[in-house]
Protein backbone atom coordinates (compact mmCIF):
# COMPACT_ATOMS: atom_id res chain seq x y z
CA UNK A 1 0.00 0.00 0.00
CA UNK A 2 1.07 3.48 -0.70
CA UNK A 3 2.66 5.92 1.71
CA UNK A 4 -0.83 7.90 3.19
CA UNK A 5 -3.17 5.53 2.24
CA UNK A 6 -5.91 4.33 4.16
CA UNK A 7 -7.58 0.61 4.19
CA UNK A 8 -10.74 -0.02 4.01
CA UNK A 9 -13.06 -3.39 3.92
CA UNK A 10 -16.35 -2.84 2.83
CA UNK A 11 -19.40 -5.80 2.96
CA UNK A 12 -21.40 -5.62 -0.08
CA UNK A 13 -25.28 -6.56 -1.02
CA UNK A 14 -26.46 -7.06 -4.55
CA UNK A 15 -28.63 -8.19 -6.96
CA UNK A 16 -27.11 -9.61 -9.54
CA UNK A 17 -29.96 -9.74 -12.01
CA UNK A 18 -28.75 -6.26 -13.64
CA UNK A 19 -25.03 -6.97 -13.69
CA UNK A 20 -22.53 -8.90 -16.01
CA UNK A 21 -21.35 -10.34 -12.47
CA UNK A 22 -18.49 -8.35 -10.51
CA UNK A 23 -15.14 -8.32 -12.55
CA UNK A 24 -15.22 -4.97 -14.67
CA UNK A 25 -14.73 -5.80 -18.56
CA UNK A 26 -14.85 -4.44 -21.67
CA UNK A 27 -18.74 -3.99 -22.30
CA UNK A 28 -21.47 -4.34 -19.99
CA UNK A 29 -21.87 -2.62 -16.25
CA UNK A 30 -20.46 -5.10 -13.95
CA UNK A 31 -21.05 -4.37 -9.53
CA UNK A 32 -17.45 -3.40 -9.43
CA UNK A 33 -17.90 -0.79 -11.83
CA UNK A 34 -20.93 0.41 -9.58
CA UNK A 35 -19.12 1.06 -6.14
CA UNK A 36 -15.76 2.33 -7.79
CA UNK A 37 -18.42 4.67 -9.68
CA UNK A 38 -19.65 5.75 -6.11
CA UNK A 39 -16.35 5.42 -4.79
CA UNK A 40 -15.14 7.98 -7.39
CA UNK A 41 -17.90 10.41 -6.32
CA UNK A 42 -16.41 11.09 -3.36
CA UNK A 43 -13.10 12.69 -5.01
CA UNK A 44 -11.02 9.67 -3.99
CA UNK A 45 -10.01 9.53 -7.59
CA UNK A 46 -9.73 5.95 -9.65
CA UNK A 47 -9.64 3.20 -7.17
CA UNK A 48 -9.47 -0.19 -7.59
CA UNK A 49 -11.37 -2.73 -5.63
CA UNK A 50 -9.84 -6.36 -4.45
CA UNK A 51 -12.79 -8.57 -3.70
CA UNK A 52 -13.12 -11.83 -1.87
CA UNK A 53 -15.25 -14.21 -4.26
CA UNK A 54 -16.33 -12.82 -8.12
CA UNK A 55 -19.69 -13.52 -9.14
CA UNK A 56 -20.58 -14.68 -12.61
CA UNK A 57 -23.73 -12.20 -14.43
CA UNK A 58 -26.96 -12.82 -12.20
CA UNK A 59 -25.49 -14.01 -8.76
CA UNK A 60 -26.21 -12.41 -6.12
CA UNK A 61 -24.72 -11.79 -2.95
CA UNK A 62 -25.48 -10.87 0.89
CA UNK A 63 -21.42 -10.96 2.17
CA UNK A 64 -19.19 -9.94 -0.55
CA UNK A 65 -16.17 -8.17 0.95
CA UNK A 66 -13.40 -5.96 -0.80
CA UNK A 67 -10.91 -3.92 0.55
CA UNK A 68 -10.09 -0.57 -1.04
CA UNK A 69 -7.38 2.01 0.08
CA UNK A 70 -8.83 5.46 0.06
CA UNK A 71 -6.79 8.72 0.10
CA UNK A 72 -8.98 10.23 3.05
CA UNK A 73 -9.79 8.89 6.64
CA UNK A 74 -13.20 8.38 6.08
CA UNK A 75 -15.29 7.99 9.41
CA UNK A 76 -16.55 4.21 8.48
CA UNK A 77 -19.93 5.46 9.14
CA UNK A 78 -19.67 8.16 7.20
CA UNK A 79 -17.78 6.22 4.41
CA UNK A 80 -21.09 3.49 4.34
CA UNK A 81 -23.74 6.28 4.28
CA UNK A 82 -22.09 8.14 1.42
CA UNK A 83 -21.33 5.49 -1.00
CA UNK A 84 -24.72 4.47 -0.26
CA UNK A 85 -26.28 7.74 -1.10
CA UNK A 86 -24.28 7.47 -4.40
CA UNK A 87 -25.21 4.40 -5.47
CA UNK A 88 -29.15 5.15 -4.93
CA UNK A 89 -28.85 7.93 -6.86
CA UNK A 90 -27.56 6.06 -9.38
CA UNK A 91 -30.57 3.42 -8.74
CA UNK A 92 -27.96 1.02 -8.59
CA UNK A 93 -29.03 -2.54 -6.98
CA UNK A 94 -26.09 -2.46 -4.78
CA UNK A 95 -25.48 -1.69 -1.08
CA UNK A 96 -22.65 -1.34 1.26
CA UNK A 97 -23.86 -3.25 4.63
CA UNK A 98 -20.74 -2.19 6.49
CA UNK A 99 -17.59 0.30 6.27
CA UNK A 100 -14.19 -0.73 8.65
CA UNK A 101 -10.59 0.67 8.66
CA UNK A 102 -8.00 -2.45 8.27
CA UNK A 103 -4.70 -2.90 8.81
CA UNK A 104 -2.62 -3.04 5.57
CA UNK A 105 -2.58 -6.72 5.90
CA UNK A 106 -5.52 -7.25 5.58
CA UNK A 107 -6.43 -8.09 2.05
CA UNK A 108 -9.99 -9.46 0.34
CA UNK A 109 -9.25 -11.80 -1.40
CA UNK A 110 -5.77 -13.47 -0.31
CA UNK A 111 -6.81 -13.54 3.67
CA UNK A 112 -10.28 -15.19 3.51
CA UNK A 113 -10.13 -18.23 5.56
CA UNK A 114 -13.56 -19.86 4.49
CA UNK A 115 -16.32 -19.01 1.75
CA UNK A 116 -20.06 -19.66 2.11
CA UNK A 117 -22.45 -19.59 -0.42
CA UNK A 118 -26.19 -20.74 -0.73
CA UNK A 119 -28.35 -22.26 -3.48
CA UNK A 120 -32.17 -21.65 -3.64
CA UNK A 121 -33.89 -24.03 -6.00
CA UNK A 122 -38.02 -23.65 -5.84
CA UNK A 123 -39.17 -27.05 -6.35
CA UNK A 124 -42.94 -26.53 -6.89
CA UNK A 125 -45.07 -27.02 -9.78
CA UNK A 126 -46.13 -23.10 -10.73
CA UNK A 127 -43.18 -20.47 -10.62
CA UNK A 128 -42.24 -18.39 -8.71
CA UNK A 129 -43.67 -14.56 -9.11
CA UNK A 130 -41.87 -12.24 -6.48
CA UNK A 131 -38.53 -14.38 -6.60
CA UNK A 132 -38.38 -14.24 -10.06
CA UNK A 133 -34.69 -13.51 -10.76
CA UNK A 134 -33.62 -15.08 -7.46
CA UNK A 135 -34.23 -18.98 -7.33
CA UNK A 136 -33.90 -21.94 -9.83
CA UNK A 137 -37.52 -23.24 -10.77
CA UNK A 138 -37.72 -27.44 -10.45
CA UNK A 139 -41.07 -28.16 -11.15
CA UNK A 140 -40.27 -32.22 -10.44
CA UNK A 141 -39.89 -33.30 -6.82
CA UNK A 142 -36.47 -33.47 -5.65
CA UNK A 143 -35.65 -36.22 -3.14
CA UNK A 144 -33.56 -34.42 -0.31
CA UNK A 145 -32.06 -37.52 1.51
CA UNK A 146 -30.47 -38.71 -1.80
CA UNK A 147 -29.12 -35.28 -2.68
CA UNK A 148 -27.63 -34.95 0.53
CA UNK A 149 -26.50 -38.74 0.61
CA UNK A 150 -24.25 -37.90 -2.60
CA UNK A 151 -23.67 -34.28 -1.02
CA UNK A 152 -21.52 -36.02 1.54
CA UNK A 153 -19.53 -38.14 -0.60
CA UNK A 154 -17.50 -35.55 -2.20
CA UNK A 155 -16.64 -33.81 1.29
CA UNK A 156 -12.94 -33.15 1.85
CA UNK A 157 -9.93 -32.72 -0.39
CA UNK A 158 -10.17 -33.65 -3.83
CA UNK A 159 -9.66 -32.64 -7.29
CA UNK A 160 -12.48 -31.29 -8.74
CA UNK A 161 -11.61 -31.19 -12.35
CA UNK A 162 -15.26 -32.75 -12.91
CA UNK A 163 -17.43 -29.24 -11.14
CA UNK A 164 -14.66 -27.03 -12.79
CA UNK A 165 -15.80 -24.25 -15.41
CA UNK A 166 -13.60 -24.99 -18.80
CA UNK A 167 -12.99 -21.11 -18.83
CA UNK A 168 -11.01 -22.13 -14.69
CA UNK A 169 -8.15 -19.85 -14.46
CA UNK A 170 -6.98 -21.79 -11.38
CA UNK A 171 -3.92 -23.32 -11.26
CA UNK A 172 -5.06 -26.11 -9.47
CA UNK A 173 -8.02 -28.11 -9.64
CA UNK A 174 -7.49 -29.31 -5.95
CA UNK A 175 -9.91 -27.54 -3.20
CA UNK A 176 -11.13 -28.96 0.22
CA UNK A 177 -14.94 -28.98 0.01
CA UNK A 178 -15.84 -28.17 4.03
CA UNK A 179 -19.36 -28.09 3.79
CA UNK A 180 -22.15 -29.42 1.15
CA UNK A 181 -26.00 -29.18 3.00
CA UNK A 182 -29.38 -29.77 1.20
CA UNK A 183 -32.52 -28.87 3.14
CA UNK A 184 -35.97 -28.70 2.34
CA UNK A 185 -37.01 -24.95 3.53
CA UNK A 186 -41.38 -24.73 3.15
CA UNK A 187 -40.91 -24.90 -1.10
CA UNK A 188 -37.28 -24.32 -1.96
CA UNK A 189 -34.14 -26.96 -1.73
CA UNK A 190 -31.44 -24.94 0.20
CA UNK A 191 -27.82 -26.05 -0.60
CA UNK A 192 -25.34 -24.49 1.58
CA UNK A 193 -21.95 -24.94 1.20
CA UNK A 194 -18.56 -23.84 2.57
CA UNK A 195 -14.67 -24.38 1.13
CA UNK A 196 -11.78 -22.02 1.95
CA UNK A 197 -12.27 -21.16 -1.93
CA UNK A 198 -14.15 -22.62 -5.04
CA UNK A 199 -13.47 -23.12 -8.43
CA UNK A 200 -14.80 -21.28 -11.31
CA UNK A 201 -18.31 -22.64 -11.27
CA UNK A 202 -17.51 -25.02 -8.72
CA UNK A 203 -21.13 -24.22 -6.94
CA UNK A 204 -23.26 -24.57 -9.97
CA UNK A 205 -22.21 -27.18 -11.61
CA UNK A 206 -22.01 -29.36 -7.97
CA UNK A 207 -25.78 -28.17 -7.57
CA UNK A 208 -26.86 -28.94 -11.03
CA UNK A 209 -25.28 -32.94 -10.39
CA UNK A 210 -26.97 -32.87 -7.32
CA UNK A 211 -30.70 -31.42 -8.94
CA UNK A 212 -30.39 -34.54 -11.64
CA UNK A 213 -29.92 -36.98 -8.99
CA UNK A 214 -32.37 -35.77 -6.65
CA UNK A 215 -34.83 -36.21 -9.92
CA UNK A 216 -33.80 -39.69 -10.19
CA UNK A 217 -32.15 -39.15 -13.09
CA UNK A 218 -29.14 -40.50 -11.59
CA UNK A 219 -27.75 -43.05 -9.18
CA UNK A 220 -26.66 -41.41 -5.94
CA UNK A 221 -23.07 -42.89 -6.85
CA UNK A 222 -23.15 -40.76 -9.58
CA UNK A 223 -21.29 -37.83 -7.59
CA UNK A 224 -18.77 -39.30 -6.03
CA UNK A 225 -18.03 -41.52 -9.28
CA UNK A 226 -17.98 -38.32 -11.83
CA UNK A 227 -15.51 -36.67 -9.02
CA UNK A 228 -13.47 -39.38 -9.36
CA UNK A 229 -13.43 -39.62 -13.28
CA UNK A 230 -12.19 -36.06 -13.18
CA UNK A 231 -14.09 -35.56 -16.28
CA UNK A 232 -16.04 -32.14 -16.84
CA UNK A 233 -18.39 -34.36 -19.80
CA UNK A 234 -19.60 -36.07 -16.47
CA UNK A 235 -20.72 -33.26 -14.96
CA UNK A 236 -24.60 -32.37 -14.56
CA UNK A 237 -26.11 -29.39 -16.38
CA UNK A 238 -24.49 -26.12 -14.56
CA UNK A 239 -27.30 -24.99 -12.96
CA UNK A 240 -28.71 -20.97 -13.66
CA UNK A 241 -26.63 -18.27 -12.36
CA UNK A 242 -30.30 -16.47 -10.54
CA UNK A 243 -30.01 -19.18 -7.85
CA UNK A 244 -26.73 -18.91 -6.69
CA UNK A 245 -26.15 -16.06 -3.15
CA UNK A 246 -22.12 -15.47 -1.86
CA UNK A 247 -23.45 -15.65 1.70
CA UNK A 248 -20.43 -14.87 3.86
CA UNK A 249 -16.54 -14.59 4.21
CA UNK A 250 -14.60 -15.40 7.39
CA UNK A 251 -11.09 -13.97 7.56
CA UNK B 1 -73.75 -18.71 -12.51
CA UNK B 2 -75.42 -18.90 -16.29
CA UNK B 3 -75.92 -22.66 -16.99
CA UNK B 4 -73.36 -24.48 -18.39
CA UNK B 5 -70.58 -22.93 -16.91
CA UNK B 6 -67.81 -23.81 -14.50
CA UNK B 7 -66.82 -22.08 -11.68
CA UNK B 8 -62.48 -22.32 -10.36
CA UNK B 9 -60.88 -21.01 -7.63
CA UNK B 10 -57.51 -19.74 -8.33
CA UNK B 11 -54.40 -19.05 -5.52
CA UNK B 12 -52.41 -16.43 -6.95
CA UNK B 13 -49.01 -14.81 -6.46
CA UNK B 14 -47.60 -11.56 -7.62
CA UNK B 15 -44.92 -9.30 -7.58
CA UNK B 16 -46.80 -5.69 -7.23
CA UNK B 17 -44.00 -3.42 -8.31
CA UNK B 18 -44.79 -3.54 -12.45
CA UNK B 19 -48.55 -3.25 -12.13
CA UNK B 20 -51.36 -0.29 -10.95
CA UNK B 21 -52.78 -2.47 -8.37
CA UNK B 22 -54.86 -6.06 -8.64
CA UNK B 23 -58.02 -4.01 -10.62
CA UNK B 24 -58.82 -3.35 -14.01
CA UNK B 25 -58.88 0.44 -14.86
CA UNK B 26 -58.86 3.04 -17.71
CA UNK B 27 -54.75 3.50 -17.67
CA UNK B 28 -51.82 1.38 -16.83
CA UNK B 29 -51.34 -2.04 -16.64
CA UNK B 30 -52.90 -4.60 -13.12
CA UNK B 31 -52.80 -8.12 -12.49
CA UNK B 32 -56.63 -8.78 -12.81
CA UNK B 33 -55.34 -7.64 -16.60
CA UNK B 34 -53.04 -9.78 -16.85
CA UNK B 35 -54.94 -13.01 -15.22
CA UNK B 36 -57.60 -12.31 -17.77
CA UNK B 37 -55.41 -11.91 -21.11
CA UNK B 38 -54.43 -15.53 -19.72
CA UNK B 39 -57.34 -16.78 -19.44
CA UNK B 40 -58.71 -15.48 -22.99
CA UNK B 41 -55.41 -17.15 -24.72
CA UNK B 42 -57.33 -20.29 -23.15
CA UNK B 43 -60.30 -19.50 -25.73
CA UNK B 44 -62.21 -18.96 -23.15
CA UNK B 45 -63.31 -15.10 -24.42
CA UNK B 46 -63.52 -12.22 -22.03
CA UNK B 47 -63.93 -13.20 -18.48
CA UNK B 48 -64.34 -11.35 -15.19
CA UNK B 49 -62.19 -12.41 -11.92
CA UNK B 50 -63.29 -11.52 -8.92
CA UNK B 51 -60.78 -11.36 -5.76
CA UNK B 52 -60.75 -11.52 -2.43
CA UNK B 53 -59.08 -8.40 -1.88
CA UNK B 54 -58.03 -5.36 -4.37
CA UNK B 55 -54.53 -5.03 -3.39
CA UNK B 56 -53.39 -0.90 -4.32
CA UNK B 57 -50.02 -0.60 -6.98
CA UNK B 58 -46.98 -1.98 -5.76
CA UNK B 59 -48.61 -4.20 -3.42
CA UNK B 60 -48.05 -7.85 -3.38
CA UNK B 61 -49.53 -11.38 -2.87
CA UNK B 62 -48.35 -14.44 -2.17
CA UNK B 63 -52.14 -15.98 -2.04
CA UNK B 64 -54.73 -13.95 -3.55
CA UNK B 65 -57.72 -15.35 -4.20
CA UNK B 66 -60.30 -15.16 -7.05
CA UNK B 67 -62.75 -16.92 -8.54
CA UNK B 68 -63.67 -16.97 -12.71
CA UNK B 69 -66.38 -19.22 -14.33
CA UNK B 70 -65.41 -21.04 -17.48
CA UNK B 71 -67.40 -22.44 -20.32
CA UNK B 72 -64.84 -25.50 -19.81
CA UNK B 73 -64.67 -28.31 -17.49
CA UNK B 74 -61.16 -28.04 -16.71
CA UNK B 75 -59.11 -30.71 -15.25
CA UNK B 76 -57.93 -28.55 -12.36
CA UNK B 77 -53.87 -29.58 -12.93
CA UNK B 78 -53.97 -28.44 -16.85
CA UNK B 79 -55.76 -24.59 -16.48
CA UNK B 80 -53.20 -23.72 -13.59
CA UNK B 81 -50.29 -24.84 -16.31
CA UNK B 82 -51.77 -23.28 -18.67
CA UNK B 83 -52.36 -20.22 -17.19
CA UNK B 84 -48.57 -20.16 -16.23
CA UNK B 85 -47.79 -20.58 -19.38
CA UNK B 86 -49.37 -17.96 -20.91
CA UNK B 87 -48.24 -15.73 -18.18
CA UNK B 88 -44.58 -16.51 -18.39
CA UNK B 89 -44.84 -15.79 -22.30
CA UNK B 90 -46.19 -12.51 -21.65
CA UNK B 91 -43.40 -12.16 -18.75
CA UNK B 92 -45.70 -11.26 -16.11
CA UNK B 93 -45.18 -11.45 -12.63
CA UNK B 94 -47.81 -13.26 -12.08
CA UNK B 95 -48.41 -17.27 -11.17
CA UNK B 96 -51.20 -19.14 -10.81
CA UNK B 97 -50.56 -21.74 -7.13
CA UNK B 98 -53.19 -23.52 -7.46
CA UNK B 99 -56.60 -24.00 -9.49
CA UNK B 100 -59.64 -26.22 -7.80
CA UNK B 101 -63.35 -26.16 -9.45
CA UNK B 102 -65.54 -25.22 -6.81
CA UNK B 103 -69.35 -24.86 -6.06
CA UNK B 104 -71.19 -22.11 -7.13
CA UNK B 105 -71.83 -20.83 -3.61
CA UNK B 106 -68.61 -20.35 -3.09
CA UNK B 107 -67.84 -16.73 -4.38
CA UNK B 108 -64.06 -15.44 -3.40
CA UNK B 109 -64.90 -12.21 -1.63
CA UNK B 110 -67.90 -12.64 -0.23
CA UNK B 111 -67.36 -16.06 1.28
CA UNK B 112 -63.58 -14.86 2.84
CA UNK B 113 -63.87 -15.18 6.62
CA UNK B 114 -60.52 -14.35 7.32
CA UNK B 115 -57.70 -12.03 5.01
CA UNK B 116 -54.40 -12.19 6.36
CA UNK B 117 -51.79 -9.58 5.98
CA UNK B 118 -47.65 -9.36 6.56
CA UNK B 119 -46.15 -6.09 6.48
CA UNK B 120 -41.89 -6.04 6.14
CA UNK B 121 -40.15 -3.19 7.61
CA UNK B 122 -36.16 -3.24 7.05
CA UNK B 123 -34.73 -1.78 9.99
CA UNK B 124 -31.03 -1.24 9.54
CA UNK B 125 -29.05 1.53 8.59
CA UNK B 126 -28.13 0.23 4.49
CA UNK B 127 -30.89 -0.10 2.11
CA UNK B 128 -31.85 -3.42 0.20
CA UNK B 129 -29.92 -4.41 -2.66
CA UNK B 130 -32.07 -7.66 -2.94
CA UNK B 131 -35.52 -6.78 -1.96
CA UNK B 132 -35.69 -2.75 -2.79
CA UNK B 133 -39.62 -3.33 -4.27
CA UNK B 134 -40.17 -5.58 -1.02
CA UNK B 135 -39.78 -3.80 2.35
CA UNK B 136 -39.92 -0.27 3.79
CA UNK B 137 -36.70 0.71 4.57
CA UNK B 138 -36.76 2.37 8.22
CA UNK B 139 -33.57 3.45 9.70
CA UNK B 140 -33.85 4.11 12.64
CA UNK B 141 -33.78 1.57 15.25
CA UNK B 142 -37.89 0.37 16.02
CA UNK B 143 -38.55 -0.33 19.44
CA UNK B 144 -40.87 -3.62 19.01
CA UNK B 145 -42.05 -3.67 22.43
CA UNK B 146 -43.64 -0.42 22.32
CA UNK B 147 -45.10 -1.07 18.74
CA UNK B 148 -46.54 -4.57 20.27
CA UNK B 149 -48.12 -2.59 22.85
CA UNK B 150 -49.67 0.14 20.79
CA UNK B 151 -50.69 -2.59 17.92
CA UNK B 152 -52.64 -5.10 21.30
CA UNK B 153 -54.01 -1.45 22.52
CA UNK B 154 -56.41 -1.25 18.99
CA UNK B 155 -57.39 -5.07 18.85
CA UNK B 156 -61.31 -5.87 18.57
CA UNK B 157 -64.46 -4.28 17.07
CA UNK B 158 -63.83 -0.87 17.01
CA UNK B 159 -64.26 2.50 14.23
CA UNK B 160 -61.24 2.30 12.14
CA UNK B 161 -62.08 5.56 10.45
CA UNK B 162 -58.48 6.88 11.60
CA UNK B 163 -56.66 4.42 9.66
CA UNK B 164 -59.23 4.41 6.66
CA UNK B 165 -58.10 5.99 3.41
CA UNK B 166 -60.09 9.19 2.38
CA UNK B 167 -60.83 7.18 -1.17
CA UNK B 168 -61.98 4.01 0.87
CA UNK B 169 -65.77 2.96 -0.19
CA UNK B 170 -66.88 0.87 2.09
CA UNK B 171 -69.97 1.63 3.57
CA UNK B 172 -69.12 1.20 7.82
CA UNK B 173 -65.73 2.01 8.88
CA UNK B 174 -66.76 -0.84 11.78
CA UNK B 175 -64.16 -3.75 11.40
CA UNK B 176 -62.56 -6.27 13.60
CA UNK B 177 -58.82 -6.71 14.19
CA UNK B 178 -58.47 -10.33 15.37
CA UNK B 179 -54.38 -10.02 14.96
CA UNK B 180 -51.76 -7.27 14.76
CA UNK B 181 -48.39 -8.78 15.96
CA UNK B 182 -44.81 -7.17 15.91
CA UNK B 183 -41.89 -9.47 15.33
CA UNK B 184 -38.13 -8.84 14.69
CA UNK B 185 -37.18 -11.38 12.29
CA UNK B 186 -33.43 -11.22 11.52
CA UNK B 187 -33.15 -7.17 10.36
CA UNK B 188 -36.31 -6.97 9.46
CA UNK B 189 -39.65 -6.51 11.53
CA UNK B 190 -42.15 -7.52 10.57
CA UNK B 191 -46.07 -7.02 11.33
CA UNK B 192 -48.79 -9.77 11.25
CA UNK B 193 -52.06 -8.60 11.02
CA UNK B 194 -56.21 -10.33 10.04
CA UNK B 195 -59.66 -9.59 9.92
CA UNK B 196 -62.63 -10.78 8.23
CA UNK B 197 -62.22 -8.00 5.92
CA UNK B 198 -59.96 -4.26 6.02
CA UNK B 199 -60.45 -0.97 5.18
CA UNK B 200 -58.87 0.72 2.59
CA UNK B 201 -54.86 1.36 3.32
CA UNK B 202 -56.26 0.29 6.93
CA UNK B 203 -53.08 -1.86 7.07
CA UNK B 204 -50.49 0.40 5.85
CA UNK B 205 -52.02 3.22 8.07
CA UNK B 206 -51.84 1.01 11.42
CA UNK B 207 -48.49 0.20 10.00
CA UNK B 208 -47.34 3.82 9.07
CA UNK B 209 -48.70 4.66 13.01
CA UNK B 210 -46.79 1.95 14.47
CA UNK B 211 -43.51 2.90 13.60
CA UNK B 212 -44.01 6.39 14.31
CA UNK B 213 -44.18 5.04 17.97
CA UNK B 214 -41.79 2.51 17.21
CA UNK B 215 -38.94 5.35 16.29
CA UNK B 216 -40.06 6.82 19.75
CA UNK B 217 -41.71 10.37 18.07
CA UNK B 218 -45.12 9.22 19.59
CA UNK B 219 -46.18 7.52 22.84
CA UNK B 220 -47.80 4.48 23.15
CA UNK B 221 -50.74 5.78 24.22
CA UNK B 222 -51.27 7.59 20.85
CA UNK B 223 -52.35 4.48 18.98
CA UNK B 224 -55.64 3.91 21.12
CA UNK B 225 -56.02 7.99 21.62
CA UNK B 226 -55.65 8.24 17.37
CA UNK B 227 -58.01 5.27 17.08
CA UNK B 228 -60.64 6.41 19.60
CA UNK B 229 -60.61 10.35 17.77
CA UNK B 230 -61.96 8.53 15.00
CA UNK B 231 -59.96 11.27 12.84
CA UNK B 232 -57.86 10.74 9.48
CA UNK B 233 -55.62 13.41 10.58
CA UNK B 234 -54.11 11.37 13.98
CA UNK B 235 -53.09 8.82 11.70
CA UNK B 236 -48.95 8.60 10.94
CA UNK B 237 -47.77 8.45 7.63
CA UNK B 238 -49.25 5.90 5.29
CA UNK B 239 -46.20 3.12 5.19
CA UNK B 240 -45.10 2.24 1.26
CA UNK B 241 -47.22 0.30 -0.84
CA UNK B 242 -44.15 -2.54 -1.45
CA UNK B 243 -43.68 -3.80 2.12
CA UNK B 244 -47.45 -5.18 2.05
CA UNK B 245 -47.87 -8.63 1.55
CA UNK B 246 -51.68 -10.35 0.97
CA UNK B 247 -50.60 -13.47 2.25
CA UNK B 248 -53.25 -15.86 2.35
CA UNK B 249 -57.70 -16.17 2.79
CA UNK B 250 -59.78 -18.26 5.12
CA UNK B 251 -63.26 -19.43 4.18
Amino acid sequence: MSEGLHRFRLDIEYDGSPYRGWQSQARGKTVQDAVEAAIFRLKEGPKRLICAGRTDAGVHALGQVVHVDLAKDWKPGTLRDALNAHLIEANEAVVILAAARVDESFNARISAKKRHYLYRILNRRAPSALDRMRVWHVMKPLDIARMQEAATSILGHHDFTTFRASACQSKSPLRTLEELTVMRVGEEVQITTSARSFLHNQVRSMVGTLAKIGRGDWPVSEMRAALDARDRARCGPVAPAQGLYFMKVEY
